[in-house]
C-alpha cells in the first residue's frame, strides 16, 4: 500500500463567501457533501474522506471533504442565507473551477471570492 | 436533544503557515490532533469531531477538527519542515489564542498569520 507521491505544499487557498442562498439549499447535509465531493473532482483533486455535523432539524451543517491535495470546507446558516467555504488546493488542480461549480449550484444573490497563496 | 444557540456567521479565519518544524512533530497523526483540540479549548471552542488521514509510514498528516464555531485544518509536509494550518472561529472565540499554542508546541524557524474577516 505504498501511498502515490505527495504534492509539493505550495497551493491556492480560496476563502468563498455566498450571500442570499436558498435557505433549503443551506440545509441539506447529503446534497452538500456531493456537491463538494464533486466539486473536488471538477478540480482534478482526490476526496480521501468527509465528516459533516447538522446542527439540528432545519439548522446549519459544517462539514469538510479532506483532499488528497488539501481541503474544501463548509459551514451554512440557513436562516441567513450565508455559506462560507474554502477550498485549499496543492499540486496541479484547479481551485477556481471547483468555486464555479459551487457557485453555480447555490445560485447566491451575491458571492466573493478571496484567493491566498499558500506554502 | 435541542443544539444549543448556534453563533452568527461573522468571524476571523486565520491562515497560519509554519516554516522549519521539526519532521517528527509533523508526522506524529494522534500528537496533532491532540494539538489542535487543545487549541480549540484554550480559543473558547467546542469539538464536535475531527477526521485525520496520514499519507504513509513517514509521511505527512491531513486533517481536520470540525468545532461548533467552525473548524481548525491542517496539512503537513514533513520533508518540507512545513505546515499549512486555517483556523475559523465564528461567534466570542479567541482564533489567535489557538495560533499562538500551536506556535508554541511546533516551535518553527519562522511562521506567517494571515487573519481574513468571514461573513
Amino acid at each position: 500500500m505504498s501511498p502515490s507521491p505527495r504534492h509539493l505544499p505550495r497551493g491556492q487557498h480560496l476563502l468563498l463567501d455566498l450571500t442570499g442562498v436558498s435557505p433549503e439549499a443551506l440545509k441539506d447535509s447529503t446534497g452538500i457533501e456531493c456537491l463538494l465531493r464533486e466539486a473536488a473532482e471538477i478540480a482534478g483533486a482526490t476526496p480521501l474522506g468527509a465528516q459533516f455535523h447538522r446542527f439540528g432539524e432545519g439548522a446549519g451543517v459544517t462539514g469538510v471533504v479532506l483532499l488528497r491535495e488539501s481541503h474544501i470546507s463548509i459551514h451554512t446558516w440557513p436562516e441567513h442565507g450565508f455559506a462560507a467555504l474554502d477550498i485549499f488546493m496543492c499540486g496541479r488542480t484547479r481551485p477556481e473551477d471547483a468555486a464555479r461549480h459551487i457557485v453555480g449550484r447555490f445560485a447566491p444573490a451575491r458571492h466573493s471570492v478571496r484567493t491566498l497563496v499558500r506554502g
